[in-house]
């Protein structure tokens, strides 16, 4: 078992990655301090893995709230549920909240955290790999609004966050690979060596390989606490973390939310900003085809939607949490594992990059 | 002017007290860092308020969100609309949300300033004595949730609190009266000099006087400030504000929100605790009866509810923020000015106070 920590003061907090900590007891007892538990997990993880958890938790008193599974479930009335449950069996300040599943579990179960009671104790326990790499750790919780993603939340850290990298083998394939574009995301913004990495290994990832997927995991959190531990409410570095995002989160606020998986979404993003950098001259071709093909590589979608033009992307931009002062703010690259959050770029080549041919770049790229 | 400090680290701010204090443009500008402003107000402050208002935030982009007026409305549903209202006019994280309205806008005004793209500024601007004297200072936010008051929020503090006296002046005499009863309660709590003042002038501030009324919010922000700033999270010491309040939360939540004024149940509440706190021998039936002579003159109701029964109560009380590993805890008396918050009394006590004849009580008094 690897154990990482998130150094915020008196709010910081461990991460334990390992093979089958589910059933570690010790660990998790560890850090309830009541007496009352709500497990918040969905109607996909709720047969794989809430059993087990509620024998581990056979002392206290549990309620479990399942809710239904996806993105296009985290908005206002699904968190009413949670609530709801709570209220019901009169769960007071001293309770502690279990998330159990991927990033829209923890998302709404964090935020139910930060609000129920104006806040009460709360424990991630991250079933996919997204959430195991990415969204499990930091505190951003939330929820949806039709007009933009994730626009109504709170930062509220967590007492732990326990990653069982076993509940990986359960995982669809599709899940998988968009995990994967936040893994790989780590490499192109703070870590070349990581990333030479992930080209050497993306297909044992993908094959379930339990060693390679613990040291992908342990070094993708190491990464994300580094960050958040020196900057927890995004003024400045942890913005770079969300490289593909802006790009990302217009997709999926266009598409629908839940059509592509907020991975998908980010692995196009990305390849937007990739383009993006290189037309700025930050990138060579060489290095934007590069990340390209490990995206590729990783099962991930590289085009965006065709039914989205460039006003379609820019409408939704406009609305994004990075935009300060009317000025949108986009995570660039200066270089392969360079990130930077600007505001310094000519209209014309955002537009360009809106506009870009991204089905033929890629085509020319698997024909080579 | 009055300026009172709340001392919170780095989320210090300042109270302001005083006579037309709205039109005061550069008070108010000092505290608002970007470009963009939503003002959220009601259907009623605003043909009183609103104008004044624009136009010292002549110079900003202005957005004005006005719900419909009453604690009927601190749900959910409404505070929708003020996200509606940000993400249509596409406010970004640099916007500052103004409350203009009484508690209930302050703390939805406030819960929507903590969750918008998870935290934006936020200034209070409070028209009704109830929220100058004691809500709008603090950072309590949140709405209600049909099996409990507040309890969806979040500690959030404001940048600044802007306290008109002079907007009393629009203030209909039942509200008035409805703040009375937060102001008679930190004579109660911890401030005996305070309680003989407010014994001397209660008439005078029901007539308006402006000099007493901007001395009596003083000592009711002074008193509240001091509170916060030893205990903002209420571990401890900030409960003892809440005296009356688990008994008041009960009946508006039975009575459905808005039927009485949070005010109105508070100064019930009030009188149930001191009943309580004189049958357990911490009060003289003498000093409880002084209390409630007091409460009588400042216009307030003293009486619970004729339909409500003891099992109401409770089943209410059962979900109080303040119920901890399952024991109701209360704001009782140890003597007058010396609040104490406890779950060490006979669960005998709280049944027969619950059962009192509260009417023959007052009649009695009434008769003296």
């Amino acid at each position: 078992m690897q154990t990482l920590q998130v150094e915020l003061a008196e709010r910081s907090y461990p991460i334990y990655i390992g093979d089958g900590l589910l059933a570690r007891s010790d660990i998790l007892l560890s850090h309830i301090a009541g007496r009352q538990v709500a497990v918040v997990t969905n109607e996909t993880v709720a047969p794989l893995y809430l059993e087990r958890l509620l024998a581990v938790l056979a002392d206290f008193s549990v309620t479990p709230i399942i809710l239904p599974d996806g993105e296009a479930f985290k908005h206002w009335a699904t968190l009413q549920l949670i609530f709801d449950g709570l209220l019901a069996a009169r769960h007071d300040r001293g309770t502690t909240i279990i998330a159990l599943g991927g990033g829209v579990i923890g998302d709404m179960a964090g935020f139910a955290a930060a609000c129920y009671q104006r806040g009460v104790d709360f424990i991630q326990i991250p079933t996919t790999l997204l959430s195991q790499v990415d969204s499990s750790v930091g505190g951003k919780t939330g929820i949806n609004h039709p007009l933009g993603k994730n626009m109504i939340g709170a930062f509220y850290q967590p007492k732990a966050v326990l990653i069982d990298t076993s509940t990986l083998v359960t995982l669809p394939p599709r899940e998988l690979s968009a995990g994967l574009a936040e893994v790989i995301k780590y490499g192109l913004i703070c870590d070349m060596p990581f990333l030479a990495w992930l080209e050497l290994h993306v297909e044992a990832l993908l094959a379930l390989d339990q060693a390679l997927l613990g040291e992908a995991i342990t070094r993708s959190c190491a990464a994300k606490a580094a960050v958040v531990g020196v900057d927890e409410r995004e003024s400045g570095l942890r913005a770079t973390l969300n490289l593909g995002h802006t790009f990302g989160h217009a997709i999926e606020t266009h598409m629908g939310y839940g059509v592509w998986l907020h991975g998908e979404a980010v692995a196009v993003g990305t390849v937007m900003a990739l383009e993006m950098s290189q037309r700025l001259g930050w990138l060579t071709p060489a290095e934007r085809d590069r990340s390209i093909r490990l995206l590729l590589r990783a099962g991930l979608p590289v085009v965006p939607p065709a039914e989205m033009t460039p006003d379609n992307f820019l409408e939704h931009m406009a609305v994004d949490k990075k935009v300060l002062d009317g000025h949108l703010r986009l995570v660039l690259l200066k270089g392969l594992g360079a990130a930077v959050v600007t505001s310094d770029f000519p209209r014309e080549v955002l537009d360009v990059t809106l506009r870009a041919d991204y089905r033929a770049m890629v085509d020319q790229l698997r024909d080579e």
